[in-house]
């Protein structure tokens, strides 16, 4: 590919992604949650792009637009599909690359390949789901696990941080939550999924590459705690007759940042991210805080070793500080390999465009690891400015994305014969 | 007197109480913040009980009803008043009894001093203040300061939680902020300023009296403290790259809390009642922790020495975990001793009924703080179940409760002798 070709993508992805981070609850913020107004806004921008690049496109039952590619038909291969998704949802405050760049460079490499081959000898499919970053409903990859065909519906009853249940934000949405379990593709059909995504950490960029193979995705856990001390006056309690619901908290925040310092040669990373202090006035000792905990690391044994750990820290805080606590799981997924096959397909289509291809493994969660209970999965990864993301100043290079772009193209172009005859 | 005069006081006190504790934001939660509605509601009624007491009703710009009865007049004490107050404003998820006791106690031993007596050698002005607590406005004690004379008007400026301005929202009710000045009291004509309020403590149910004297409010300060560092996402920012800026907090609060213990001999108490964490969400790295520090102790020079420290102890953390962190001073009032003539007088009034005097500090603030700078102040604590106070469980005996009036009748009857003529 000429240079100015893949810098022509680029400079597409980048008006796309600029389109995508129009559409926001807030001006001047970019939020994008779950079933809201802009998620439907963005739903539809997305779908009128897969149909100019020549995709059919229809929406699940929890909202996943999918733009389909029917392969030249009559091969061996006819009946298999590559699975190309993202998402485009996002956190509050975020950056405009995360999971969007993934459905763009999905769209623009299926375009140009139709533009260059017309129909592949294998179906694709690009998928834009609706759900990754968990920030409007207290769970994640709902979408993901539908179209892998393990949808929990106990997950119907969640409530959504504004109090509304997922399966009536769905019927709002205009979906049949009784519709679901249509999202999942039979798994004969399923040939792998593979997803592009800015690397969210600082790997590449210190490496010097645009773009890297993913390697595994890490063990990933979510947990609400609760401490329950006792209201009083803060000026005539005396300290030692105080149940300081905050204090123990404190405590309990910082016990989980020295497990996850601890465990720093496994990549484990541990975060206190919300936190609600009730009743929340200068002057009152606080009764009741609510904090969550994230937990990652690179194997489940030492993520679930960890939490064992942090489990005895909390009783034994409690305890001395006569509080009550207790930590629930919301969300938890294994650790995810991906698939070496897939792996090598990503290099072979970085050295095609004269690029090392460095081998990470992600620390952050990706719909991959849902699908991965489907179908064998790959990752490609994108530099990002200084590691940042799930922030404002997140940000991609148009050449790095035009690098992307291309080597997606690059892995579509060599899939059945790097895959699917291998 | 007899029993059933001083329990029928109390249940007149309780039956009042039930009916101020009606007036709130929330159905089933007592909150009642100054300038709101609910303040409103709770002033009227407040009025109307002083008019019914024989006083005449005014109210001045800042909001505090004022119950006023001349003087027999023609004496050498007839340009002299006693002031007696307390607030009507309360804490978010507030008891009955912390304020509306004060203001109840006052229009009842006034009225009952009315019935025996007529009117006395000197005037009595019963005082409601509004904003005690400081639950709304980043401020306290504005209401009494303005009675002491020392109102400064750049509070006019401060921002409630709900983004109004202290002017704009006095407006809203009904009030002009240039007529602030003239809510200041005469220092000539301000004898002294009492208050009867529940103790908030454990001490006198330790005791097993009903009430008590109070020699001392304690020195106060509340500051706001925010830390500033990089939001990241939760999964991929290694823990040693991490600006963090809860985990800086929970540091910062357990430092204060170790100060406060170390300083238990002078009465010390550190709380961190509001926390807010932005961004706010599960899988993201808190860039900016904004909390409170309430910091109390029995005397100024160990409660700046204290101060000092925190702010040594917060450069430290924040420059050991690369955030940006700084503390401001939001509220802040000396130590203020009650006036031994004072206290005598409430002692006689115990005595008389019986009593044995305790003697005792309070950690809590309260508008004496403020009116100690216009005359000498004087206070009478009612003993309060458990010592617990701002919280719903807050209670207080129907027999304390008649106790604390006719003991605020007894000092009422002998200020001329006890304390005018001393």
């Amino acid at each position: 590919m000429a240079d100015d070709a893949f810098l022509a993508l680029g400079r597409e992805a980048e008006r796309m992604i600029r389109d995508l981070a129009q559409i926001s609850a807030e001006e001047g913020r970019l939020i994008r949650l779950y079933l809201t107004p802009e998620h439907r806004h963005a739903a539809d921008l997305v779908g009128r792009w897969m149909s100019e690049a020549g995709l059919d496109v229809t929406e699940d039952a929890l909202g996943t637009v999918r733009g389909r590619l029917d392969p030249a038909g009559g091969g061996q291969n006819a009946a298999r599909r590559l699975l190309i998704g993202s998402h485009i949802d996002t956190v509050i405050d975020a950056g405009a690359y995360d999971g969007t760049l993934g459905v763009i460079a999905g769209i623009l490499a299926v375009r140009e390949v139709v533009r260059r081959h017309g129909r592949m000898p294998f179906g694709i499919d690009v998928l834009a789901f609706g759900d990754e970053e968990g920030s409007r409903f207290p769970a994640t990859l709902l979408c993901s696990e539908a179209v892998a065909g393990h949808f929990d519906s106990a997950a119907l009853a969640v409530e959504s941080v504004d109090g509304v249940r997922l399966d009536d934000a769905l019927r709002r949405y205009g979906k049949d939550p009784a519709r679901i379990g249509e999202a999942a593709y039979d798994p004969e059909e399923a040939a792998a999924y593979v997803e592009v995504h800015i690397e969210q950490g600082p790997v590449l960029e210190q490496a010097g590459e645009a773009l890297g193979v993913v390697t595994a995705i890490a063990s990933q856990s979510r947990h609400t705690v609760t401490v329950i001390g006792e209201a009083g006056h803060a000026g005539t309690v005396p300290m030692a007759l105080r149940r300081d619901a905050l204090a123990a908290s404190a405590e309990i925040a910082l016990a989980l940042e020295g497990l996850a310092l601890g465990n720093a040669d496994d990549f484990m990373v541990g975060t206190v991210g919300k936190m609600s202090v009730l009743p929340g006035a200068t002057n009152v000792i606080p009764a009741r805080v609510v904090f969550t905990v994230d937990l990652r690391s690179q194997t489940d044994a030492r993520r679930l070793e960890a939490l064992a750990r942090l489990r005895d820290e909390i009783a034994a805080i409690a305890d001395r500080r006569r509080v009550t606590a207790w930590m629930e799981r919301t969300h938890e997924v294994a650790a995810k390999p991906c698939d070496p096959t897939l792996q090598a397909g990503f290099a072979g289509a970085i050295a095609g465009q004269g690029g090392r291809a460095i081998r990470l493994p992600s620390g952050a969660g990706h719909d991959g690891q849902a699908v991965g209970a489907l179908c064998p999965i790959g990752m490609l990864f994108v530099r990002c400015r200084g590691g940042i993301s799930h922030n404002p100043a997140e940000f991609t290079s148009v050449e790095d994305m035009g690098r992307a772009v291309a080597a997606l193209i690059g892995f579509i172009e060599n899939f059945d014969r790097s895959f699917l005859a291998a």
